[in-house]
């Protein structure tokens, strides 16, 4: 980095307002809401308009040596968009436009249009963007692009990757170059556009995106059931798997449902070692049988009580309790905020060790998962003014990751790496392909000026 | 390379048998069905029985610098697999094992397994693997991931990529990496996992994958209609598209019906300008009201005749016939396979800009295409024994990836670039993608060992 760089040169070359020194603005673009307390103060905080403000934004931070930490929402659940000391903090979020094709059924989005506002333009086509962060509403493309963000539809619909057509990303030296296109099946080169999807800023900055849109799928009928224990419960997810395709099946534990309750009441049962929120968009009388065959299912696996609804907004309500975990959850104190994964059968097991850990730590640990995909957030409560609070919790986190990584699992699911788990990676990825990475990432970004400190 | 590489020293290394370098054999390994007439003739044909083997060929030929050309079944229809004088064909074709985890909806399938082999065995736990190239009972899963293939049903259900959870890789000097897992989210690190799908043996060799399993879908009925044009056709495609998602959508033109109908009599109308062939396996009563609406869609778009069978034997014959057009059109010449996509919309342009292109070089191109997602397969007929026909195709091969591209398009959706289609390449992808792409290259294989002269 220049001792000083000439931050001037910059201001001169973007319009009036691109760029913010004032501290008091920065404050706001510091953290995500990982609320990550090494977050730094930046050099100034850009904020383009275009690509072309972007590439010049990075072409002088190349030039300088500045590092360039990006941003979306700021909505991050791991730090990736933590203000560094000394770098830009380029925010995407002026970037926002929305354009769909409906011929095509792809929506052309700049990355910082949030998520909701993708699916609502889609919808006035009758299509639909599915990848749904819990977060959707306040989210935004750019982000979900950065983290490969998953959901609770990804069940049957997929992840985010699974949207992307097409991207136009800036490189670590301004050179930007235009990935795959409107069309829904290309192969000619290497599969660069994949790369991008999930690098956190690491390698490139997304200035737009092509995403793949499906025809509107109604989510038709919602099973909710509680159980007596969540081992009972995920050994009832994975006998779901064998034959059903449901559009939804997320998991709550005790903890979670009475976190929800404290927070927003709404009836869910206190005393319930589990609950089980499973949706179906099977079309016609189809959507009955799925339904059933679920409610079968689970009354098998020993649900203690099924509740099941056709209407859409009672639906919705359930599904809403359930995006509500995180705020709730927030409420009672500081968060860590873990999104470990694991081989769908392996569940039960995994759900077992983190109640166990909670125990000997003798911590507060809510337990929400996207249960049809292997994937659980155990949102870690502490105290942030008692050192003793504090400790334990740290020491659970790493031992949460530490129990994924030996049942065949992964540290995230779809939040990312961030800042947070960086130090956890090399144990689930390992010496040879750690070193692949920093292959990859010194080819791309040998000076490391994206977003250093992140993800690898 | 060296002046003559100790070949001695591989046989040694590897146990016997493993190593061939007698012509005869060798010439079985010259070509794949591209009948490249550039294929060369290999220093030797490996056939490794397992990672170990893999990785002792590839350690010995980065030691001497020989390059290496990875082959699976040998299907392949853009001379990726062609063999390069002075080489190794490192063939995975006695790596065939396919391990079904039922629990965990996944198979763990060695790279020479074919793809009827791993459906077969999901088959057995009522899972599917769906991606389906014309080709699935003879191309292998390895070639399946090294060109990203797509197939029949990845307009509702996606390609390669979107199934591939894990691949194990033997990197350029020997390396073994281990990438993804059993987990069907996971975004710890960055996405190097698709990084490998599509990139033609020239970043890595897969020698085993975990490929994810959904429960079977059974198609439910089929819906065949005849149209004047090929133009009215590709309408009534993108018209569907805006509201339904069948498992199938497939056009056949004139030239291709009647090459079917030549070589395998069925009864197919010889005199329709372009023929669709859909399906859809929505459950219970939903499969009659797709069918229904795809059909009321049809014949607005000026459909000639609609015929619908709700029986899945009648079904997959049409489907048959569809996936013979390939033998069919093989046997009045020899052939230049194109597979050029573009957007959906675009597809009347594209099918009535080739039709053009024929007439003026006076050749016949039948044309097949895996209509819904805009991926077009024309084959241009010619005779191997008449220099000007073969004059004539080649131009025309040339200038129909020019179209594509023109049109926004791809010169390749799911055959992969090879050696047939390099030269088109940079047109698509342009300077600056062009270098990302070599960088990418450089830093993985910085001696160019791995499937020299493919793809990039």
């Amino acid at each position: 980095m220049s001792p000083t760089p000439p931050l001037d040169e910059l201001i001169a070359e973007l319009p009036d307002g691109a760029v913010t020194t004032d501290p008091a603005t920065m404050e706001g673009y510091r953290f995500d809401w990982a609320r990550d307390t090494g977050a730094g103060m930046p050099l100034a905080v850009v904020r383009p308009l275009d690509a072309d403000q972007v590439q010049t934004t990075v072409r002088w931070a190349h030039r300088h040596r500045v590092p360039v930490v990006p941003r979306g929402a700021g909505s991050g659940l791991s730090g990736g968009s933590s203000a560094v000391t000394g770098a830009l903090t380029l925010s995407l979020d002026r970037m926002r436009a929305v354009e769909i094709d409906a011929a095509t059924r792809v929506a052309v989005v700049e990355p910082g249009a949030l998520n909701a506002e993708v699916k609502a333009a889609a919808a006035e086509h009758g299509l639909w963007y599915p990848p749904d962060p819990s977060s959707f509403e306040i989210c935004s493309i750019g982000g979900n692009i950065a983290t490969n963000a998953g959901g609770l539809c990804c069940v049957k619909y997929g992840v985010t990757t699974d949207y992307v057509l097409g991207l136009d990303v800036v490189l670590a030296d301004g050179t930007l170059v235009t990935l795959g296109g409107r069309r829904i099946k290309d192969v000619a080169g290497l599969s660069l556009l994949k790369l991008f999807v999930g690098s956190e800023g690491t390698l490139g900055i997304v200035t737009r995106a092509i995403l793949r849109l499906i025809p509107a799928q109604p989510v038709r009928a919602t099973l909710v059931a509680t159980f007596p224990t969540v081992k009972a419960a995920a050994e009832a997810v994975v006998e779901v798997g064998r034959t059903l395709r449901p559009s939804m099946m997320e998991l709550m534990d005790r903890a979670s449902v009475n976190a929800v309750e404290d927070y927003r009441p709404m009836g869910l049962d206190r005393e319930a070692g589990a609950m089980l929120l499973a949706q179906s968009d099977a079309p016609g009388e189809a959507c009955a049988v799925e339904i059933d065959t679920m409610e079968r299912i689970f009354t098998a696996a020993g649900a203690v009580e099924t509740f099941v609804t056709h209407d859409a907004e009672e639906g919705e309500m359930f599904a809403a309790a359930r995006r509500a975990v995180f705020s709730a959850v927030e409420a009672r104190g500081a968060l860590m905020l873990e999104d470990v994964g694991v081989p769908v059968p392996i569940l039960p097991v995994l759900l077992t060790g983190i109640a166990e850990i909670a125990d000997r730590y003798d911590i507060e640990v809510p337990v929400v998962a996207h249960a049809g995909d292997g994937n659980t957030h155990p949102n870690i409560i502490y105290d942030p003014a008692d050192a003793d609070s504090h400790a334990r919790a740290s020491a659970a986190f790493v031992e949460i990751m530490e129990l994924a990584i030996s049942l065949g699992g992964t540290i995230t699911g779809e939040h990312g790496v961030g800042r947070l788990k960086r130090a956890a990676l090399p144990a689930q990825l390992g010496p040879e392909v750690m070193a692949l990475t920093h292959t990859i990432k010194h080819a791309l970004d040998p000076e490391g000026i994206l977003n250093p400190g992140a993800a690898l």
